[in-house]
């Protein structure tokens, strides 16, 4: 029946190690492994749109704020960016005193020369550098054998050391990847690894960070974990390295991969905020770190305005956070289903004197990451029906511009709370009529005449102010700024956006504008018609109404 | 220095079973699960907007084509929808003869004969009943012992097993979940699940099936595993009994959590297709299958049109689906990043002779699940800039209307496969230039008069046609209307919308208008300028040329 095929004949099942003597399933997570950010390099080369020099310093500073000692800034030899970025991290003394940037080269040469002109006056740095080990990887991509890959990170390791014993002046860490290592015989990975020791001659006091990268995801967390174990019984001087794991999502067990890793022995853990990175990403920094947080462990991590968080990383990788994400979505801190509800207001009624969180079904205190209680019972109808937006949309056809979704939100939650209920999706949009499309004092628009010609528009309208009428009249470059130049107040249009509700001659018009008023202050209008013309005229008053009304209320 | 505050006064670490013969770890994953899907109530459940009874019947018969075989359709006792919705199922005679419906509902005995009454029937049914058995639950939202939790399981099994020995006409099978599972004890567990066994005598050939949700996902996956083992070894008559688990994603590691649960024995796997349900949702049942698939075993699912998938589940629960989600997210078969680019290539032009998968950072051929080639490598400028709607947002401020983007996609496409190269940001502006802004043949808008009174706008356009003016007039309920009505060809608008490009008085207006013509096609049209009206009248020029344009070309 199935037209998948039969892939019994197409892929290969991994081969676990054997480690039946594995003791990691006995252990627990009982604190918080080193953390390395890897969003400046490994979350920047994967995005649509990489970041520019000022999105890299504003993530940059994120990261510090958030908590992070050492950050993996670029590919300084790969990018003219990256490089640049890295020159002005340093020169323009933005890196911390505890902070460690590190950044990422192949093992190549003139590749390795270059990464440390960019590293030239840093305070410390760690410079990472990986080669492909995996035998796939050999045959289809170097065309090498084990020896061969072996020489290249012997050589590559060499020429750095070189090239750091010549700048005393940066207090130097070091860091090789066995890239693919968990599609790699683990052995020979062990092989490579002590070679590369041997280069480094780490210490206790200055130890070589071996990173063990799932690149792709191959196997289940248990057996990545079983080959951590591994290595870690077998690498040489395994008191002067520290493992490090990063790991990839491709199989949806990322983070499971990771934490199993550090059961395993792991002392150091790689990866992206909210889980960003080339095809499925990279383990997501965030959750496990609250992972270890709702478990009474701090994971050195400040997650406090999680949504502080979100918003510069949203803007800066330019991808959205999913509304399940663990911790952070939209909708996880929400409860829909009515026992679940029921079950939550319980638990915050009887909360533990102690002050032990229990409360059913919220695996965190929505508080400690900066999240409100009130969003955790949505404005919901009693049929199940809910989401202002989603109502609005499917009901009425209204669709509201992002920015007039949280004002008009903040409408309807002081409705909600005035009235103690949950709203339909008919008082809803009441109460959008009310606040917006009725918002029509001081200002009452009766009628419009718009002359266009040569591009310049000629508005003249009809007002009623406090039962007199008036009209005023304006010329602009367009309707909307005619009318903006024929008011008696001061006005700035920040954004407007129309859409048709229906099609054909059914169709009405809505228009949404957001205005900025004289003191600064931004307010949403809305108008619906049947004329495109006369609904934007609507939103704008709709908008100047509200904002007199709110400073009239103000100054009462 | 951290806001966090210190959570070790908040929270309690798990406390995890002691299994240290567990042997779960030395297992590995082949075969596939008995597998149900819960979309249609727990996901269901979860939405801002419960699907309707459209929207439900069209996700079953996509379940069933999937191939799942047995499906959880409702809540029948809670929601008049699912109650409707189910008897639709049976008296429609949709359920295939393979496939076996499953209906929740609480322990209370009006609710079990309810979900009898919706059954009434049916061929085959799961009738699938739970309680919360964790102490916390019992505490603060029940207020009942453990005794009385076991007996309220008890009562309403033998309800069950009375109102079901009353309908011999259907087959029956029963399904109890202690909820919250993992945060009970787990022996407690046992006890319950045991008392409830006896209810049911089952047999071999009819077991029970025993559901262990991780209601809240509240520990590690090997933890969980651990009291599935344990579980597994410690409950009566094993042989009747089919284990199943139904995993959440609090943690971000429900998929680990359900794969290491079938190691450790459980013979059947509950979730929502892309991992939908309350808060973070349950685990995803994609994943899970395309797990399996890519380490050569039959899931016995067919995702071989991932994408035709994603499109009923996207509609259906209104909720999108993250660009990097496994297998399935739009970005998740691409690469960026130049080496990963050139080691996919090398791994396309070595391809296996006997047929085995081993391209470099693409775990599975995109092909088997209808993803294409075409699809790995993006439409990129060398710089790494890329995406088409993110550089026309980014670079010029213009916001295609999501339909639009699909049509200005193809013609990318079209480009690119002419030049054999990747588009800069500025080509593809040119493009758009080219195709939309400069379409102004045959007509040409010279410019236009508009006079708008009492809601009725009448426009004079001037247009040059092959050298020639016309003056054509017309009038509307608004200026686009009479603009319509001023053509000489029959033209329907089906949406526009309109923004700003900047603000203040630098702004511009962009304008997106699709038209349908008489011969029912859809074709887009754009116009920028500072008057409002303007940039509206030259997208539906843009729109009307274009049609004109193809229509010609066709006849030639």
């Amino acid at each position: 029946m199935s037209m998948l095929p039969d892939p019994s004949s197409k892929y290969r099942a991994f081969a676990p190690i054997s480690l039946p003597d594995r003791t990691w399933p006995n252990k627990v997570l009982d604190k918080a492994p080193i953390w390395l950010s890897t969003d400046l390099r490994d979350g920047n080369q994967s995005l649509i749109e990489p970041m520019d020099a000022e999105k890299k310093m504003r993530f940059f500073k994120c990261l510090v704020a958030i908590g992070l000692k050492e950050i993996e800034v670029g590919f300084p030899s790969a990018s003219q960016t990256d490089f640049d970025f890295v020159r002005e991290l340093i020169e323009g003394g933005h890196i911390p005193d505890d902070v460690t940037i590190q950044v990422l080269t192949q093992a190549r040469d003139d590749l390795i020369e270059r990464t440390f002109e960019s590293l030239k006056g840093a305070k410390r740095a760690i410079v990472h550098y990986y080669n492909a080990c995996a035998p796939s990887f050999r045959r289809i991509v170097f065309n090498q054998d084990q020896a061969g890959v072996k020489a290249i990170a012997v050589a590559a390791g060499k020429t750095i050391r070189r090239l750091a014993e010549a700048a005393p002046e940066t207090q130097w860490s070091f860091e090789y990847s066995p890239e693919v290592f968990s599609s790699t015989e683990t052995d020979f990975a062990v092989e490579v690894c002590n070679a590369v020791i041997e280069v480094f001659d780490p210490t206790p006091q200055n130890p070589l960070i071996l990173n063990l990268p799932a690149t792709i995801e191959c196997c289940m967390p248990n057996q990545y974990a079983d080959q951590i174990e591994w290595f870690g019984r077998h690498i040489q001087r395994r008191d002067s390295v520290l493992i490090s794991v990063h790991t990839h999502n491709d199989r949806g067990t990322g983070v499971a991969a990771s934490e199993m890793a550090v059961l395993a022995g792991a002392d150091r853990v790689e990866g992206c905020l909210f889980g960003n990175g080339e095809r499925t990403g990279n383990v997501c920094l965030v959750t496990l770190a609250l992972n270890l947080y709702t478990q009474g462990v701090h994971p050195g991590l400040d997650f406090s305005d999680i949504d502080g968080v979100r918003k510069v990383v949203e803007e800066c990788n330019q991808l959205p956070v999913h509304p399940r994400h663990p911790y952070v979505g939209d909708l996880v801190h929400t409860a829909f289903s009515g026992s679940h509800q029921d079950a939550i207001r319980k638990g915050f009624a009887q909360q533990d004197p102690n002050g032990i969180w229990e409360v059913p079904y919220l695996p965190i205190d929505p508080a400690d990451i900066g999240r409100s209680y009130e969003a955790v019972i949505r404005v919901n109808s009693q049929s199940g029906k809910g989401g202002i937006t989603y109502l609005l949309e499917q009901e009425y056809g209204i669709s509201l511009p992002r920015r007039m979704q949280i004002e008009f939100s903040q409408v309807v939650q002081g409705e909600t709370d005035r009235l103690g209920l949950e709203m339909t999706a008919q008082q809803i949009h009441d109460l959008l009529e009310r606040e917006y499309l009725q918002a029509s004092e001081p200002y009452s628009l009766i009628r419009h005449r718009l002359q266009e010609e040569n591009g310049t528009s000629a508005v003249d309208v009809e007002v009623q102010e406090e039962g007199r009428n008036h009209h005023w009249r304006g010329t602009g470059k367009g309707p909307l700024e005619a009318l903006v130049n024929a008011l008696p107040v001061k006005v700035e249009i920040m954004d407007y956006n129309e859409h048709a509700i229906g099609s054909g001659t059914d169709a009405r018009a809505a228009a949404y504008i957001e205005i900025r008023m004289d003191n600064g202050r931004s307010l949403h209008g809305i108008g619906i018609d049947e004329n495109l013309t006369t609904a934007s005229f609507r939103a704008l008053f709709s908008a100047v109404n509200r904002a007199q009304r709110q400073s009239r209320a103000k100054a009462a």
